[in-house]
């Protein structure tokens, strides 16, 4: 009998592509290991997970002696190597294209503005003691407020989800993103009502697995209400 | 009989991702039909493209009526409908996986940092009759060069192409960054040796279709010397 294969990953759930990755897994029951890496304790700068990812960047993932990076790469090759659910990354040509086009465009667009707002909001006044630059948050907020009208006007025009009739790869590595500037109490969905219900409908496909993955980023928004 | 199947590329050969889907198509065969859409001129602005693409950018692929945009979706859309060698775009899952891991990571790194030193040098300079803004052209650079050595400390540190043993899309879109600054004069491989072989393998594996997407470029180039 072969031995039941499980793979590894190498995750820090306070990053969006991380809880992404987690929140997959935890869905189609692909039989996991997590390793976690605190990238706040510089555990990606170790010897040993530099050997692993010279990039000392997270999420890795070990399958059977195969180590890949890049979140987007991770979910397409966990959902072909597996057997998940067709609706994570479609096999039609057409269908699967949608999910390339918008992961493609993510890594520019909501990836980046939507972290910004988090990273100027929490990380900076927290490593460097320094109030929030409210120059810089303005423009922050304003760049992800063009993304999340395209993602309004283009993405979920006419579909539920940002790809289709169903929940893709596409949705998670969207909806993890978005989900950050919560972290300093922001919720940027606030003005958005049709962007809050693609939310909802990505927090009911997925259950549980969203709050679970998402459990870091509330304690820290909860420290910080806590403070003020 | 059924109709010949066309597919329609909206491109403009100065801009990097273009040139990969071009090369793509004229060295895989597909038949294809090619509108040009000169962003100089603001025609990806005119009413029309944007019905197409209300993102305004290029390049669009149209397939019987399926409209794609985002390079890097296109060229595994392409790859996958047609019957192209497998090398461009490999099915089995870890040499697939490889593939989308290099262009993940493309949009943040190899794309971002070549056209920077083309915005600075030639595209800025052009547009506002200033000259070159040296402080920030330098800082460019040297971002530039962080890519340049992980392309080869890790893509190419095993294998002759990025991916692997033969050509992948991912070489394509790659190539076609690092030579974009050569439209204001500069080799950005001048001094890598490693990376100026493969760019020679790059150009041997794809033949005339490298200088015929380049030729737009080249006259850049050549319009400049012309001038000092």
């Amino acid at each position: 009998m072969a031995t039941r294969r499980s793979v590894e990953v190498y995750l820090d759930l306070l990053s969006q592509p991380c809880r992404a990755v987690h929140i997959l897994l935890s869905c189609t029951g692909i039989p996991h290991t997590v390793r976690t890496v605190a990238l706040r304790k510089g555990e990606n700068r170790t010897p040993d997970f530099t050997k692993l990812n010279p990039m000392q960047k997270v999420p890795v993932l070990e399958d059977n002696g195969f180590v890949l990076t890049e979140s987007d790469a991770i979910m397409k090759y966990l959902s072909t190597r597996y057997d998940v659910p067709e609706h994570w990354y479609p096999r039609q040509p057409e269908r699967r294209a949608r999910v390339d086009e918008y992961t493609a465009w993510h890594h520019t667009n909501t990836r980046p503005h939507a972290a910004k707002v988090f990273i100027l909001e929490v990380l900076i006044p927290v490593q460097t003691g320094s109030a929030v630059d409210e120059v810089r948050l303005f423009r922050a907020l304003s760049e992800l407020e063009d993304t999340l009208d395209r993602l309004e006007s283009m993405f979920l025009r006419r579909q539920p989800f940002l790809c289709g009739d169903d929940i893709s790869v596409a949705d998670l590595l969207a909806v993890c993103e978005l989900m950050q500037p919560l972290g300093g109490g922001r919720d940027v969905l606030q003005q958005r009502p049709q962007l809050q219900r693609w939310r909802s409908r990505v927090q009911s496909a997925v259950g549980d697995a969203f709050d679970r993955a998402h459990a870091v980023l509330y304690a820290v928004r909860d420290r910080r209400t806590a403070k003020l």
